[in-house]
């Protein structure tokens, strides 16, 4: 046996690499004083991934070597938060950067948009990518969209130039039948290794063109990354901005032949691994095509684990329960920047959320930031690239159409808590509210709302502000069409 | 603002470093063919410190740069456990390589030894400082001792050249009276504030003198670790062996000037920090002192964290309960092992016990193994040093001096479950076990016993034979002297 052999391959490579690629970006980044300016810009949204299911995170039977690295060489955030804790509400956050309830995309009626919905997230809003495109940046959205499957409402009509993916989740169109009151659910726990494709009779769209239906998830998520590669090689002339967002791991859960078996996670493990390795790909194509310089890539989630598919879902690690809930673990995800060329290591444990991403990347690209609208995000730069603070010090928690909890400094109230994915489930208001403090208590045990009446009081406060301004759009996702 | 001056000053110099610390000690590697010869060994062991408790194991507000950092040089172990899921047994555990209860450092009357205990781990049992001094080691045992306060007892009577540190646990000897049932709870989650050094009267010896007392707990983590510099610089010219045991994050809490109130965990986490930068501190000693490329260091805890202490408590992360119980968060640790000379970097997903330390460093060290005695431990080296797999196939999970659980690959069998730090805990007999898959449920939500009889009979087996070769010692921790 040759130990030396062994590191000489494996570990000085990427040592030596990750520190000879910072000294030759030197001198790239002496060329611009202050922050990186027109960079390309990669969005990656994974679904329903939990807060504890990478390694770095702390999941002990995941293997995410990728994305470990990634928060190694950038950023890993600690208190990253999300738009909502369900799919399409979160999605219009991102790319709007702005609350749901504002564009319409949340209600109470339903969590999400369906098949039959007949609404989208509304022209007038302003996405990410349209911002990016005054600005002359290429624009890709692969992947999950969830923003009204109607072609009005596809990517192409908001501002991306292509499209690729599945326009809904992968557990719609379903065609099997289902049996008594659990059936849905006994599909994820009782009956999963029976299920196939053709249970779910997702389309998949290349642009506004139906062109393979269902879609074959086993490799929907190499496909995703594999046409993010040709895309980034055809355009990496000009800035560009990807919004990658794979459909998995969110139920039905399926991974290729390469990876089914091998996560001692089980096939949830499979599909969070494939999607590890993706990552690694898009990594790997960035440092080959030279772009490693000059790219922010960001990883996260949509929302938390959905605890009710039991092993087919995920783990919000040390977070209080999960998806549809505005306890932590619905609406805290892993976050990691990297860009080696600009954004220096750190564990970020300021407050930031994905609807900053529209801000920081505006400044960044230099668009102009709306004016005729109320704006929910902050600018991140000084953190992402300096040792500054985050101008973020709250997170407002909305389900549906009302909001439920307020985080401001390390103090979390909930004024509303409510049950999910239960029948009829309990809604309790408090007052006064429960309150966390989550720096100390980021699993959320112990109510300190006797102690900090005061704190009670500034939030409260900020609240009071916060309704002043807000103007709900009207419910977009109750409206269903006819069956045909 | 300039950038690259910062990468050029924090960054770059780290993975140079390390990339170039691989290549340096290349040339020494391949002079041994195999398995370092004679190496240091440095087992750092916290207490009371939860699986979920460091930057690299996923908490949120807790900063651990060090360790984080050695994860990341060396390997992060996520199936790593204890002998016990107390203080006393757990240490007799590590220093023996047998399961406590064969040693008698293990009772159904009292948990711990305390500070009128008549015992102390018999001087028949061998430590592994005791072994590693019959091939010409150097011992040291910095800290926490916790087996047995009587000088017949101490470090300097088990094997170990120097002795420096708190004999039992740093909340012992307590002078405050306590009021009402639940008196003892209330010091750490009611008048945490009031407390003083002077309510813990305990004892600092070094070798077998009181030299201080009370100690102070302010300065106690940083002078473990003066003391094991100094030990390392007036040692390092032969083999070496420091057990450094901090006191801390066990109750009471006490961080330095420089660390109080610098945490957002709190003073909890103040502490954890000022234990991340002291192993820090060791580590950069080592690199000093040209001992990097020959020293195996080893970081891990205990026991889980102690709930019932609520927030001056740690957090088991995704792992169910702490402290006292045989559930995964009482017996499951961080465990990083660090030795840039001769560990590459993993995760190592692997099942490994502070039992197996005993035998793979004895191994390592070219001592004998005892063969008039049932040994617990299996040699990891395979898996430390090469792509093999860990011999360790299972794990059991002993509460006092009866077998609770079993761990077999993937799969745990609870026989018993026990409440813990209440009025009359209530105890449960399981027939059959309680089963659950770690791998795919670390977490122990979902009892698959009805599903897999067979795994249930394949373990029962185990136990059977387990229990064939069993011989328990007396137990030697109920024994109290009388009050004087």
């Amino acid at each position: 046996m040759n130990l030396n052999k062994k590191f000489q391959k494996l570990v000085v490579p990427v040592l030596l690499a990750a520190g000879f690629a910072f000294l030759n970006e030197r001198a790239i980044a002496q060329e611009s004083e202050g922050y990186p300016k027109k960079p390309n810009f990669i969005i990656i949204f994974a679904d329903d991934l939990g807060y504890g299911d990478l390694g770095v995170y702390g999941h002990p039977t995941i293997h995410t070597p990728n994305l470990d690295r990634m928060a190694v060489e950038g950023q890993k955030w600690t208190n990253f938060y999300v738009g909502a804790s369900v799919c399409t509400p979160s999605r219009a956050a991102l790319l709007t950067g702005r609350l749901p309830v504002r564009s319409g995309m949340a209600s109470n009626k339903s969590r999400v948009l369906f098949p039959n919905s007949a609404n989208g997230l509304p022209l007038e809003e302003i996405t990410l990518a349209e911002q990016l495109k005054t600005v002359g940046y290429g624009t890709a959205c692969i992947g999950k969209w969830h923003l009204g499957h109607k072609e009005e409402y596809l990517p192409t009509n908001h501002g991306f130039d292509y499209y690729y993916g599945i326009p809904y989740s992968n557990d719609m169109d379903l065609t099997r039948k289902l049996e008594g009151p659990t059936g849905y659910w006994d599909l994820w726990t009782k009956e999963y290794k029976d299920l196939d494709i053709t249970d779910f009779n997702v389309p998949l769209i290349r642009n506004t063109t139906i062109v393979e239906r269902p879609a074959d998830q086993h490799t929907i998520t190499r496909r995703y990354t594999d046409e993010s590669i040709e895309w980034i090689k055809q355009h990496k002339e000009n800035p560009f901005f990807i919004y990658l967002a794979y459909n998995l791991p969110h139920v039905p859960l399926f991974a290729s032949e390469e990876f089914t078996g091998t996560s001692k996670r089980g096939l949830y493990g499979d599909v969070v691994e494939e999607i590890d390795h993706n990552v690694g790909r898009i990594i790997a194509t960035l440092k080959e095509e030279g772009l490693a310089d000059n790219t922010i890539v960001v990883f996260t989630s949509d929302n938390g684990p959905w605890l009710k598919t039991e092993i087919s879902g995920g783990s919000a690690g040390v977070l209080r329960d999960g998806k549809g809930t505005t306890w932590e673990g619905g609406m805290r995800e892993p976050c990691i920047f990297w860009a080696p060329g600009s954004i220096p290591h750190k564990v970020v444990m300021d407050m930031g959320t994905t609807m900053d991403l529209f801000s920081t990347f505006s400044n960044l690209a230099g668009a102009t930031m709306p004016t005729d609208r109320e704006m929910d995000g902050v600018d991140l730069a000084p953190v992402l690239f300096d040792n500054g603070k985050s101008p973020r010090n709250a997170v407002y928690y909305y389900r549906g159409r009302d909001l439920y909890a307020v985080r401001f400094g390390a103090y979390k109230a909930h004024f509303i808590t409510q049950e999910v994915y239960v029948s009829n489930p309990k809604r309790v208001e408090h007052d006064p509210p429960l309150l966390y403090n989550l720096d100390v208590d980021p699993s959320e045990r112990f109510d300190v709302s006797e102690k900090f009446p005061e704190v009670i009081a500034e939030i409260k406060e900020l609240v009071r502000k916060h309704n002043a301004k807000m103007v709900k759009g009207p419910d977009l996702l109750a409206l269903k069409e006819k069956a045909k």
